[in-house]
C-alpha cells in the first residue's frame, strides 16, 4: 500500500492510493492515523475518493525523528572514516520536516549540502526490541532529504545545530508499506541538482539496515507509531567535492527512491 | 512565583506554591499550563488549595529539550578544550526526563555520570529572537542533572545516543519564574553523591547565558513555551576524574541550586 497525507478541495487527510485514486482514510494526516491504527487497517478504506488530491508532508507530528549518519560504506570513505562499529545518531524534529515539492526556504549564506536518504517510518510500539521485532515494527518507507547546514553542523563537535533548521528536510511523497517494499532487496537513493546525478547508492549497501537501526535505538529511547528513522546518505555530498559544492537559490533538488518516489524541492534564500 | 506540577490525593495537576501551600492551576500539569496561558496568569490562581501536594516532573512533554555542552570554563578545561566560540548543542526528548524524586533505572554495566544544571523553561514562542526577546522569552527556571551514559556517548562522534535514554534525566522540583531568579547574579550549581560534593559552581561564570542560549537555538528552530534548554554542567564530573568514578547502583545523587531546590535521585540498575 502507499498511504499519506494529502491536501485536496475540502482540507487535508490521511489517504491511501489505490488503483489511481487517493481514498480517504479515518484521520487528518497520516501520523494521526499510525497513532491509532495498524497501518494495514488501511488496506479497506471506506473513505471518500479524493480526486484532486495531492500529496503533502505524510508525516506532520512525528515524536521522534533520528538520524544515522556514515551508514554507506563509500560515504564513509569520502569523509575519511573506517566502517563503524556503531550507528552514528543524531536527532531532528517534526519541525525540520517539510513537504515533498515544497520549497526550501532558508536564510541566505549558510552552506547547504544534499543528503539523499532512505527513511523508516514506525509502526508499533519499540522498546528494547531484538531485530526480529524490530523488523515487524516497521509501517513501511519513505524518501528523505536530510539538507544540511555544513557551516552551522561543523561549528562545534555535535552535528545537530546544522541539521534541525525548521523545514529544512523534505519527506515524501507517500509511504510505503513494508510488504511491499524491502530496501534489503537493494533500492536505489538517487540526488539530482538541477539535473545533475550527484548521488547514486543502493541500501543494500547500508552498513546498519532499518532492523538494525530500530533495534539498536530502542535499547536507550520507546519508538512509536508514526516516528522516523533516516538510514544515512550515500557519498556524494557536496562538502566532499572538490572544490566544494553548495546549493544555490533557485536551485532544483530532486530526491529519489524508484519504487516510492521523488522529492522535487526548490531552494530559496530569504532575507 | 514556584510553579510545578503536583500529585496529590485526586491526581496530578499544574499548580503555584503560595505562602506554604501548593494551589492547583487550571491545567493538568505545568507543560499544558505553559501551552495555553503565559506564566504570570498563575499569579492570582482560584484553584483548590492541595496540603497534599508532592512536586513530580514540573514539565512533562516539552516539544523541544536542547542541552548546551562545554559551557563552564573549567569544565570545557577539564575536557581538554579551549573556551568556545559557538555554544555545543544537542537533543533530548521528553521521555528522556524524568521526576525530582524517582528512581533512575538503567540496565546495570553502563558508565552513568552526574552533570548537574541550570535548565531555562521558555515562556514564549521564540523565531529568530534577538538576545531582549529572549530573555523576556524565559518563563523560568529549574534544576536538572543531564545524567549521561559515557560508555554510549563516546561509542561514536554524536553524543545523543549516550544522552537519550529513556526517564535517565531528573528535573524540578520548582519552576521559579525569572522576575525571582537571575542566574547572572550568580546562582551555584552543585552536585552530591552520597552526600560527597562531586560539583560546585555558579551560573555567573557560564559561557553562553540563558538568554544567549534561547536566541542562538531560535535562530534554527522555534522555541515554544514549556520547551527546556539545559545550560550545561560545570567540572567534576566522573569521567574526567583521575581514575574515573561512575555511578553504582543505590547510589544518592543530589542536584541542588540554591533558590530552585534539590533533585534527589537514587541510581537502580534493573537486569
Amino acid at each position: 500500500m502507499r498511504l499519506g497525507t494529502v491536501r485536496h478541495a475540502a482540507g487535508t487527510t490521511a489517504a491511501v492510493f489505490q488503483g489511481d485514486v487517493w481514498r480517504a482514510l479515518p484521520a487528518p494526516d497520516l501520523s494521526a492515523f499510525l497513532a491509532t491504527a495498524p497501518p494495514d487497517r488501511a488496506a479497506d478504506p471506506d473513505g471518500q475518493v479524493l480526486h484532486d488530491a495531492v500529496p503533502v508532508l505524510p508525516l506532520p507530528a512525528p515524536g521522534k525523528v533520528i538520524c544515522c549518519g556514515l551508514n554507506y560504506a563509500d560515504h564513509i570513505r569520502e569523509t575519511g572514516r573506517e566502517l563503524p562499529e556503531f550507528p552514528t545518531l543524531f536527532a531532528k524534529y517534526a519541525d525540520t520536516l517539510t513537504g515533498p515539492h515544497d520549497d526550501v526556504v532558508l536564510p541566505s549564506g549558510l552552506q547547504l549540502d544534499w543528503e539523499a536518504e532512505l527513511a523508516v517510518v514506525v509502526g508499533a510500539t519499540l522498546r528494547g526490541a531484538d531485530r526480529a521485532t524490530a523488523l515487524a515494527g516497521i509501517a513501511g518507507y519513505t524518501v528523505a532529504n536530510d539538507i544540511s547546514v555544513r557551516d552551522w553542523q561543523y561549528r562545534t563537535l555535535q552535528w545537530f545545530q546544522g541539521k534541525a533548521w525548521d523545514a529544512s528536510c523534505p519527506v515524501g511523497p507517500v509511504v510505503v508499506t513494508a510488504d511491499e517494499f524491502d530496501p534489503a532487496a537493494g533500492a536505489a537513493v538517487i540526488c539530482r541538482v538541477n539535473g545533475e546525478e550527484t548521488q547514486r547508492d543502493s541500501t543494500k549497501t547500508l552498513v546498519f539496515d532499518a532492523a538494525e537501526l530500530l533495534a539498536y535505538v530502542s535499547a536507550f529511547t520507546v519508538l512509536r507509531p508514526g516516528d522516523l528513522v533516516l538510514t544515512g546518505t550515500p557519498g556524494g555530498v557536496g562538502a566532499a567535492r572538490q572544490p566544494q559544492r553548495f546549493l544555490a537559490d533557485g536551485d532544483l533538488v530532486e530526491t529519489e527512491i524508484p519504487g516510492i518516489g521523488t522529492l522535487r524541492n526548490t531552494v530559496r534564500f530569504a532575507g
